[in-house]
C-alpha cells in the first residue's frame, strides 16, 4: 500500500481532489490533499511559487511522511519539482497530471501560448490583488470539455483566485527533473486542451522528465470534475511501482 | 432539446446521416440531413461552392430555423463556414466533424497533401463532367479503415460522383473562424486517415477555430457507417451547451 | 479464413506470441509463430539482418505458406519488409505493429533515438559476444508501461540477449515499402513510449508505407504480454482484407 499526496493545480484547492482520492483509499492507500500557498482562504494573493512549495515540504514534514508518490496537477507540476529537488529522500516517485515541468530558471508563463500571458496579465491589471480568474467561456470549452454545462458550472463555482507570482516565479533547482533519480510518471488526458494541441503537454512538457512511465487516459483538463474514478484508476497505474 | 442540422461531406448525400441523427432524435433533439446542391440526383457536376452553401443558407430559411447546432463533416466544414458567415444569427453552435476549417481566400485544396490534388484533378479529366470519385483502395484502407470489408463495399456503392469545382472554389468569408463569435466545437475521430496524419485535421485544422470544444472518439473518417451510434453521441457532446 | 504468421521483435521469440495466437485461432484462422535466426537458443550473437530475414523465407518455403498476412512487431518490420521484397507472391497483407519500416540502405538504428544507438553500443562492449540486452528500468517504465511490476518482472525474464548487428546491418531492397503493392496495415499502441513521442512510430514511420490501414489500440509495446486479447482483435482489424 502506497502513500499519495496529490497537489492541486492553480484556481483549486486540495478539497476538489476528495472525489478522486476516495476509489484511491477503497484501494488501502493512504491519500493526503493539501492545499497550497496561495489558495488557502485568506492567504494573500501575492503569494509566490517559493511559498507555494515550502507548504508541501512543511506538510511532509509535519505529517511525518516518507515513500510517498508526490502527484501534481498543472501548475502543481511546478509545486512537485521543486519539493522533489528540496526533500527528495521522501519521495518514491513523482506523478505528472497534465503538469508543467520547468527546468532551473523557468517559469509557468515560459510554457503557455503567448495570448494566456496576455490574459494572465490583463486580469490581474483589472482585479489590483494580484490574482487571476478563468473567464467562463475558456474554462468550460477548453478546461472542462467532456463535462456537461451543470458539471462545468457547478466546478466553476468554487474556483478560487490564484496568485500570478507563482506563474511568473521563476524555479530554482539544483537537479533538472531529466537528471533526478526519482521515478517519473506523466499521465495524459487526451482531450486536455488547457493547453492547445498545437503547443502540447505530451510530449512537449513529459519529454523533459528524461526516462519517465506514460499513462494516458480519455478526458479534459478537469477529470478530477468529470470523471473521478476513471482519474484515480490512471493514478494507481502511474504511482505503482 | 436542441435542433441539429447535419452537413454531409464530400460524395455523400444526407441519407447517408440517418443512421446518425436517429439516435440523436431519441434523445429528443430535432435534426435535419440535408443533401448539398452538387450530391443531389439531377444536380450538375459543375456546381461550385458558393452554390453549396446557398443551398444550406436557403434549407435553414425555407424551414424557418433558427438556433441551430450547425456540424459539417469534412468538405461540409467549408459549408458550414460560410453558411455561418452569411447568417451567424441563426446559429447556436458550430461543430467541425473532421471537417476543412478555411480562412478567406482558402479553398478545400490548399489543405489536402499534393497527390491528392494531382489526384482528383487526373481523375475529372478523365470522368470529363467535372467530377471525381474515390478509388476503392483509398476508400477502404484511409477512409473507412476501422469496418469490414461488407460495411465498406456496401457504404460505397451510394457514394455519388462529387463536382471537382467546390474543392477549387476560394471561399469569400468578412471573418474568419477564430473571430466568429458562436461557439464552435471539432470532433476528431482518432483513427481518421483521410488526411494522413503528418498532415492532420487536428491540431492542424481545428486550431484555427481559435477557442473551440475538443470531442475525440475512436474512428476513422466514416464512423457514420462503422459505427452511427458511437458518432451520435460525440455529436450531443460536441453540440451541447 | 487467413493464414497469420506473426514475427516477434528484438529480445523475443515465437513462443511470447502464443498468447496472441490463440484468440486469433479461436477464430478459424491459422497462426504461426516462428522465432527469428539470432533469437533461437543457441543462436550466434552475431547473426545480421540478412540471416534473419533468410530465417522467415525459409519458414514459409518449408511450411509451403502463401496468401499469407505477413506481421512485424518492432525489429520484426525490418524482417517483414525484407521477407516481401524476397517472396512478394507468398503475401496477402504486409501488418506492421509499433514496428520499423525501412527504405532501402536503411538500418534499425538509423530509426531510433541517438541515446539508444550509444546505449546498445555500450551494452554491446561490455557484453562482448556481440549481443545487447535492456536494462530493467527502461524496460519496465518505456516497453511495458501499461502492465504491473509483476507481469513487467515475468517478461522480461523471458527475454533473450538480441544480436546487436540485426540494428546496424543495412537492408537491402529492390522496392520500398511505399512502392510494394501488397495491401498495408499499421497497428499503432497509443501508450508505447519505447520511441518517445518526440520521435514517434506512427506517422513518423507508418507514413514510409504510402497508402496504409491504421489500426489504433491503447497499450504500450508489449501489448503481447499485458493484454494479449486486445492486442489479437486488433490484428484482426489490421489483417482482414
Amino acid at each position: 500500500m502506497s502513500i499519495y499526496v496529490l497537489v492541486h493545480g492553480a484556481w483549486h484547492t486540495g478539497a476538489e481532489l476528495e472525489r478522486v482520492a476516495a476509489p484511491i483509499r477503497a484501494e488501502g492507500h493512504q491519500v493526503h490533499t493539501p492545499t497550497l500557498a496561495g489558495n488557502r482562504p485568506g492567504d494573500a494573493k501575492t503569494t509566490g511559487l517559493k511559498e507555494a512549495i515550502r507548504s508541501i515540504v512543511d506538510y511532509l514534514a509535519e505529517n511525518n511522511l516518507s515513500d510517498v508518490v508526490l502527484l501534481g496537477h498543472s501548475y502543481g507540476g511546478m509545486v512537485i519539482t521543486g519539493v522533489a529537488d528540496l526533500v527528495p529522500e521522501r519521495i518514491r516517485r513523482l506523478v505528472y497530471w497534465n503538469a508543467f515541468v520547468p527546468n532551473d530558471g523557468e517559469c509557468l508563463n515560459d510554457m503557455v501560448p503567448p495570448q494566456y500571458v496576455g490574459l494572465f496579465e490583463a486580469m490581474a491589471a483589472e482585479r489590483g490583488d494580484g490574482s487571476v480568474v478563468l473567464p467562463f467561456p475558456i474554462w468550460r470549452e477548453a478546461f472542462i470539455n467532456d463535462a456537461d454545462l451543470a458539471t462545468a458550472q457547478k466546478a466553476y463555482d468554487v474556483l478560487n483566485p490564484h496568485p500570478l507570482k507563482t506563474f511568473t516565479d521563476k524555479i530554482s533547482l539544483k537537479v533538472n527533473p531529466a537528471e533526478m533519480t526519482v521515478p517519473k510518471s506523466y499521465i495524459n488526458c487526451t482531450e486536455d486542451t488547457a493547453l492547445p494541441h498545437t503547443l502540447p503537454w505530451h510530449p512537449r512538457l513529459s519529454s523533459k522528465l528524461g526516462l519517465f512511465r506514460l499513462v494516458q487516459v480519455p478526458g479534459s483538463h478537469e477529470l478530477c470534475f468529470s470523471d473521478p474514478q476513471r482519474l484515480a484508476r490512471s493514478i494507481m497505474e502511474a504511482g505503482r511501482d
